[in-house]
Parts: structure tokens; sequence; C-alpha cells
């Protein structure tokens, strides 16, 4: 019974190999090794957005609305992250590209986010907390990642007022059972519209930002997703302005703008909200968002220079996939597995920042913008998809402000074609 | 017999271990992952050139041709790629330092190429099609890597042509039984010497790009290397100048332009090709290239800013390795496994941007850069490698267009020196 | 016995399959791979410094010395190096955030550090030869890595003669048996205080710079560190100027500046250098170094802009753990596998750049700056230290050389937290 023994400890010695804690995969070109006996990991992974514009009228105002067009990379990054055991882990994404029309350094790179998280709570039913730049919980469109949103742009409204990503602290806590998930977080309150971080005195200015989503359904091929998110935003008694491209990224405009025809108003705060509607049935699916921005004027007898707007996306797969619902998250995704798969989508999109100031006789100021978006996705597998957009563009206000906007130019049309690559 | 049937089943689970998909290397000190089952793959690799400029007289012209010098970073870069299967791969590559002399950003971080490409028709015996930022085909010396120049610097007039990476979509194919290869590409009209990527309008320019090569011989240690290129490139009606630095980086001047002494022209379309010849005899090697570039001004009585030039390099490998050719792509690197290798070697190089400017009663104008390169290559390994460059330049042209570039400075000598380490 | 040599073969198979050269660590979420037959290897690790400062009085003069703060991110580092074989090495480092509080480029990336190291005669006992861009050898507190310097900020007098990373080419050698180490260098001599790296002919200029240390007592709880640097500075007779922040990371203003209440005397070079102390005792450590630099003015009848100042560092593990001395470099860092532990420290640091200015009718001009920092550390476990820092600073100069610093504020506070993570 040596000759039993031996044989054993072969076995016990293969099994040992066999078992052995290191993963290893290269899937899609990229790079995820983890170590089940510690619980950590190590992950490379980045995106590839090579985008086409084309588009005349409104969009191109300041050469009499000619047709123009640019190729550029919207988004290239580089994202690594790990764990460093179950309780800790972290984030951190390079981004090039992405850079405005005409900076020269439109390719630079920069943290796109930088996340640490605890998990300790989590992993006992609790919230998960973490500390970064991360992006802030506000519309559905926003928070979808831009590798998942169903057109090549998010709609005028949307980007109008996500500050996406900023620095500070977020909990998040998902009830699976209930289909429920909130995350609520302060942050360093920077976007595109305010006029900066910080107040006069160089005192930090705050964001707190909060959404909840619920699904009553939630299986493969059948969704209802209900959202509500709101944000409270310190503007530091700064002039402030609303102002969002119209849903084409390399236009030398952006058609949404307050200040058109008028001037800033200096605001206190900014509190804006949205409701959240979408629904998969099968290859079918329906996403709509009401937003709305108020702002708080530092002089009461100003005129509030306040933002509204919504859209709605209807998309079908004509291969017969269903949109894929992250309920953990509340966003949704590609289909899983996706291969050879066709998309249609339309989209509406309204977003009006037109008000009368009092401080100029009560003069209108500001544009309103409306975009038809007609396109088709093709998923060629899971880490490539060719993406194209036809829009159908309309720019209203007062003809001073569509004088200064555009040269009075208030329409627009544009295609855009995407290639992405995930990997 | 139930032994045996242990044992053999024994001998499976051992086999399974030892022909694991996954292979790891970490040669150089980077990172070569790969799975043989799915074909996919992932690679970190970077390289590192760390020059010392020391140069006098018109390379100082500004500072009456005294002695001045400078020691940076001439590329750190990062290059990740992968293979999401045998059918589409990507490469990123990432890079830093190379900024202008006097720029405060001269480390900082940026795209070099972001290229993703489907080799589905390549696998069948048709060409490869890519897209995103890629070095368009012209010249074999831009076309060679900067790792595998033989020089320090490439030349003037290759430097003052091509217009290295550019966002945009290539084909390429080779017929490696004929020893034939091609590559063409429609990429967005930027370089060096043009005024951007778009016209007035803001219309996209684009430029046309090919290169042709044939190497009717291509063994281990005799090469011949014929090629052919050409490139069309829209200028958008903008001012236009041919400019190149005198195969010294880190000076304050570029020797080689068309404006001194005159004025630029505008120009609405750029047409430039040339001819390669490169052969490889043992240990020696010779490489010349003819090139021509020709301008079609807006105002068709202005004068033409054309431009032309060659260069002839000669070197020697002391320890006998031969150039290594890579005839599926068309241009050299080093010898495979080089290990203590010394190279000697001489360039002459002639760029000339000299014209008589109608527009100015016919004065003459621009300049014309000769220099003349002797150097020594120190190969420590495939990774390390020392370089040494000694360079004459003489640079002529009116008084008037000497005087506007360096102070009537017509003369310069440097001396560069790198240490390169690939990883 | 057929039976013998198939298990035998199968036992060598096993093992051949056991001792696999290529090893693969997660650690921290980071990424460590090494390959023992070739002696190369991989790492991809990095850091993330989270910082809240919150500050007023002299730190933010410019209002009045209202409270302002900032949130931000002070270091986000990734860094890959490897080992091509047992005798060359490279490290790169990418930094990003960091940059000024006004810049809108904080976030960019940037190189912080490139070497490349030939450990051949080290090997037999020699010196490491070292080019790149490397980090001076200059005070204990400066080349102690900000991972594990036990303030948040270094001290003002550090910040203020560090020129931390340069291009240049290091040498080092430890003496292990002694103790003893030293390490000297020839670098660019780029820094925040001098104005720049070249003269006005465009020349590089130089610095030298060289460290010793000898550890008398290095056991686990109980060193005795002594330490002595110098550099000498060629400042191509350019304005100088002594400036550092008085140890809060993103005020408007930097507390110590010489030429407050005068102007910046032209310098020829600059010699600095200092004296260490370090003592572990236990849970107990002191740390402290005075230095000096010196300046040698253009015009000999001008005033020296001189500077000195020293700071002084108490620390105690409350949980007992011992800071950890690593002999090789001569710096401290982090106790190994540290796991809920408590620090309290104290620093008093002072820098002194008055002076009475010659040109000036002996016009008395410059800061010195004096802060008492108490503070907190509390180690998660090796990857996540929390830290709090309060300070109370005090700032004194001329009444012009005040009114021109800060609106006349001579005191300020501020308290200043940091999340870090390594992986």
């Amino acid at each position: 019974h040596s000759r039993n023994d031996e044989t054993n400890q072969l076995k016990q010695r293969i099994s040992k190999l066999e078992k052995s804690a290191t993963k290893i995969k290269t899937t899609g070109g990229g790079l995820r090794i983890s170590n089940k006996n510690s619980g950590s990991s190590f992950k490379l992974n980045g995106r590839f957005h090579l985008d086409y514009d084309n588009f005349d009228g409104a969009y191109n105002g300041m050469n009499q609305g000619k047709r123009a067009s640019d190729l550029f990379i919207r988004r290239a990054r580089i994202g690594i992250s790990g764990n460093m055991n179950p309780i800790w882990s972290y984030k951190f994404t390079l981004a090039f590209g992405g850079g405005n029309r005409s900076g020269t350094n439109r390719e630079d790179g920069r943290i796109q986010n930088a996340i640490l998280s605890y998990n300790g709570f989590k992993k006992m039913g609790g919230p998960q907390v973490q500390v970064g730049k991360i992006k802030e919980d506000t519309t559905l469109e926003a928070t979808t990642s831009s590798n998942y949103i169903t057109t090549i742009s998010r709609s005028t409204i949307v980007n109008a007022v996500s500050p996406f990503f900023n620095w500070g602290l977020r909990v998040n806590q998902n009830f699976k059972q209930y289909g429920l998930r909130y995350a609520v977080g302060m942050y360093q309150a920077a976007d595109g519209s305010s006029n900066g971080r910080e107040d006069a005195n160089g005192k930090n200015l705050w964001a707190f930002t909060g959404r909840a989503n619920f699904a009553p359904i939630a299986t493969k091929d059948k969704v209802i997703h209900l959202g509500i998110w709101g944000s409270y935003r310190d503007n530091g008694d700064a002039k402030f302005r609303n102002r969002a491209r119209g849903e084409i990224r390399n236009t030398n405009i952006r058609l949404l703008d307050s200040r058109m025809g008028g001037q800033d108003v200096a605001v206190k705060n900014i509190t804006e909200g949205g409701v959240e509607f979408a629904g998969v049935y099968g290859p079918f699916s329906l996403q709509s968002e009401y937003i709305k921005r108020n702002t708080d004027t530092v002089d009461s007898a100003d005129s509030k220079p306040n933002l509204s707007g919504y859209y709605v996306t209807g998309s079908y797969f004509i291969t017969g996939e269903s949109r894929y619902y992250d309920q953990a998250k509340g966003v949704f995704s590609q289909p899983k597995g996706i291969r050879h798969a066709l998309e249609a989508y339309v989209r509406f999109s309204d977003a009006d920042s037109k008000f009368d100031n009092a401080e100029l006789d009560n003069e209108p100021q500001g544009t309103e913008v409306e975009v038809l978006t007609l396109g088709m996705n093709y998923y060629v597998n899971p880490q490539v998809r060719l993406m194209f957009d036809y829009l159908d563009t309309k720019v209203s206000g007062s003809s001073d402000a569509l004088a200064a906007l555009s040269n009075s130019q208030d329409k627009g049309k544009g295609v855009v074609a995407r290639v992405q690559y995930l990997f």
C-alpha cells in the first residue's frame, strides 16, 4: 500500500495545481487576473469611441450654416481597477480624447474617475461607501455608461444638467429582493454650467445628489424601471448659464445657451431633479425622462434662469435581442454576449432655457433646442459596435438670441457615425 | 487494470496542466499574455529615449550662434495592445515627452496612436483594414519605428513631409510570395506644416496616402528594397509653410523654413511623394530616398512653395550583424537578438524650400538645409541601445532669409547622444 | 519496474509544473509578475492621495483671511516597472493630479519619474548606475516616499529646497555591513525656485547633488539614522526667489517668499545642504533636519537671498508599532504588514527667507514661516491610511513684506485630511 500512498500523493499534488488560485483572462484583448485565495484581483480594460460628425445650419451658424465636419476620438480610456480583498477595491480611469473641437490639447490625458470603495458594510447587507472622483447619480441616461447609451450622444437636457464626474463621497445600497436601490453623495460642485468649484473667497462649493430607482419587473426580456433623482448645488453667488451642445459633439456652437440675447444672472444655488421611466418588452424598449432645474438668484428681484426638458427614446432589436437591465446599478447595458445584432432607434428631445429677464425689461433670452434622432446600431460582437445617427434639430428663441447664437440659423441637420471598441 | 486506468487519468490531468492555454512573458520587463484557446492576448510594452543635445551656430541663431544644450526625454511611450480573437485586435499607445523645448507641458501625456484592426479579410489572403490614429504610409524612414532608425533623428526632408500619426482609415496587404506589399489610407489632413485639420468653414480636410514596396531579395543578410509613396492633402486654401528642424530636436530654430525672407502663400492642396531604395549586404547597408512636394496655390499667379530633398545613409555593423528587414511592413528593424554590437553610420541629407516669390517681385525666399551626420550605435542587448551622433550643417538662402532665420548664421554643428530602452 | 519508471516520470512532470517559473501576485489590487528562470519581471502599482484642505488667515490673505477650502486629488500615480534581467531594470511613473489650485489642467497626466538602472556593478558589490528622471538625493523628508511621510505635507523648508525629480545620472551604493550608504548625481538644474533649466543663451544648467547616511543602529524597533546632503546648482545668472507653501497644498498664497516687500536678485549659483537625525525607540520616533541654502549673486555688491530652516517631528504609535527603516535607501516607511494602527505626531518647522537688500537701502524683505502641526494617522491596513492634521502657522517679515504677501495677515490655521490608498 506504499504504492497506494504514492498515487494519492500524486493526486493531491495534481489537484492543488488544478485548483491554482490565480485565474487569467484576456477577453477582448484586456486583462483580468484574480486570486480566489486572497480575494484580490487586477483588471486593465478600456474603450475607444471614434466619431465622424457632419453638420450644417445652426450647428455651424458662425459660418453661415455651411456644411462642416470633423473626425475625432470622442473617448479613449484606459481603466485599471482591482480588489485588495473582498472589503477594499479601487478603480482608476484615464481619459484621452474628447477635448474641444478647437483645443490643441484635445487628446491629452487626465483623470476620468478615481474611486476607492469600502465594501465592509455591503458584505453584511448594508451600503457600499466610496470616495474619489465619482459619476454623480443624476439621470438614467447620464448614469448609463457611454459604452451602452442607445444613441451616439446623450440628449441635450441630460448633458445640460448632468455634472458627470466629481470629487466626493458616495453611499449606495441595493435591496435586490424589492428591486429597489438608492445612491446619495456629497461632491465638490463643479460642472460645465457652473463657474467652478469654489466661491469668491476660495471656499469649496458642495453639491448633494441622490437617486433612487425601483424595478417592479426585471426579467431577461421584460423590464419596468422607475427612477427619481435630485441634486442641490451651491453656486457661490456666481454668474450662471444653462448651456449644452445640441447632441453633436464637435460643433463650434452650443445650441442650448441661456445667455444668448441677454446676460447671465448671479445665482446662489441650483436645485435640479427628474423622473425616469424605462421599459423593455422583448426586442422593444422605451425610455423617457423629464428634468427640471430651478435656480435661486442672489438678487430676489432677478428672473430665474431655470431650465426644463425631456426626451423619449424608442429602440427595437431587429435581430430579436433585449436590452440588458442591471438592477444593482439601475442602468441598462448591451445584451450579454451580443453578436451580429441590429438595433434601430428614434429619440426626440427638448431642452428649454428661455426666460424673460426682469433686469432687461422682461425681454426674453436663452434658447430652446428640439432634436429628432433616427439611428441604427450594428453590434459585431460584445467588443465592437458601429453606430449611425441622423439628427434633425430646431432652435428657438428671441430674434436677438438666435442672432447672437447662430447668425439666426434656426435649423440644423447632422449625421454622426461611430466605431466603438471595448476591451 | 484499475491501477492502469488510474495512472492514465493522472497522465491526462498532468498533460492538461502542461498544455495550459495561458502563456505569460515578461521579456525586457514588459508584459505579454496570450491564450491559445481563445486566440486572445494582451501586451503592455514601451520605449524610453533620453537625449542630450549640444549645438551652436545656426541652431542657436537667436543667441548669436553660441553653444546651447538640453537634456530631455525625446520619447517615453507606453503601449497596450491586444487581440480579441484572430479577427479583431487593437493597439493604444500613450506618449509622454517629446514636447517642445520651451513648452511647460513637454512631458504631458497624450494619444500617440489608437488603432482598431479587422483581420477577417487578411485571414483569407486579403487586406487588413484599420481605423484610428495611424502612422500614414509615407517615406521608408518615417514608417520605420523610431526605435529602429539608424540615426538619432530622421532626416530634415523626411520630417518636413511626413505627417506621422493621423485619424483615418487604412488598408494594407502583403503578397509575401512576390515580396510585394501596399498600404493605402484616407486620413484627416493634419500635420506640422499645414494649418490644421479643417477649412475656414469648419469642414474636415482629407488626405489620401499610399505606399507600395517590393523586395526582389530578402534573405537574412541580403536585401534589396524598392519603394514608392505618394500623398494628396487638401490644405483648405490656408496659408502654407514648409518647415522642419535640422536633425537636432531641441533647438529654438527650425532651420528649414519657406517663410524666411518672404511670406507664406495660400495653398489649395499639396501633392507629395518619393522613391525609396535600400540594400543590405552582410554588415553593410545603404538606404536612400528622393522626395518631392508640389503645391497648388489658391491664386494661380502665385509662386508655388514647393519642396524637394533626399538623403543617403550608409551603415556598417563592425561586429558583423545585418539589419533586419520586415518584408510584411516594408521597413527595417534592429537585428534580432542583438547583443554587444557596434554599428557605424553616415548620412547626408538635403532639403530645399527655396523659391522665387512672384508676389514679392520674384525675390527668393525660404531656406535649404544640408546635414552630414556621423554616428555610432552600441547595442547592449535588444532592449538597450546607446547612440552618438555628430552633425555638420549648412543653411543657405537669400541674405534676408538667413537674417530672419538665424541672425545670418549659416553653419551649425552639434553632438547628440541617446540612451534607448525598449520593454 | 516499468511501473516505477512511470510513477517517477509523473512525479517529475508534476514537480516541473509546481516549480513553474512565473509567479503572479495581485496584492492590494496591483499586479506583480516575475519569472525566476529569466530574472525578468513586471509590476504595475499606484497611489491615490485624496485631500481636503480648510484654512484661513495668511493662507487666504488675498481674501481678507476668510475661511477657504478645497477638495482635490493631491497625488494619483500609476507606476510600471520591470526587470529585463538581474542587470537591467526600469521604472516609469505617470502622475495625474497635484496641479495648482487654479489650474484647469490640475488632473492632467505627465511623467513623474522614468528611470533606467544598470545593476551590473551592484551585483559585484559596486554601485548602481541610473539615468532618467530621478528624485535628487536631498533631505531625509524629501527622499522619503510621499506614501510614508508622517505628516500630510512635507515641511516648508524641505519643500523650499528640494528639487524632487529631475533628468540626470545617479550613482548610489550601500555598504550594508557598515550601515553606510551614499548617492551622488548630476542633473538638469530645474526646480520650483529657479528660473528654469537653461541660461539666457539656451545652455543646459547642471546641478550636482549628493547624500550620505549612516545607521549605527538599525534593528526592528531601534534605529539611529545620521545623514548629510548637499547640492550645487547653476542658476544661469537668472533672478532668484526662495519660495514655498506653508504646509497646506491648495492655498492661493505661498507663505515663504523672499521677494515680498522687495525684489528678486540675480544669482549665479546656489549651494545648499543639511544634516539629518532620526531615531526610533519602540513606538517612539524623532526626526529632525537643519537646512541651509547659500546663493552667489551675479553682482557681488548685492545682498544674498539666502535661506535657512529646520524641523523636528515626534511620532508615537499608540498601538505599539515601530517605524520601518530601509537602510539600503536611508529612508523610513510604514511598519510592514501594518493593520488597524494609530499614530499620533507633532512637528514644528521653521523656514526663514528674510534678508536685508543692499540694492534697496538695506531694507528687509522676504518672509519667515513657522508651522506647528498636530496630527493623527489611522492605518487600516498596508494599503489604506487615513490622515488628519491641524496646523497653526505664523508668518513674519517687514510690514511691507506681509502687506504684499497676505494683506498683512500674519497668522493662519488649517485642518487637512487625507485618504490614502496604495496598490
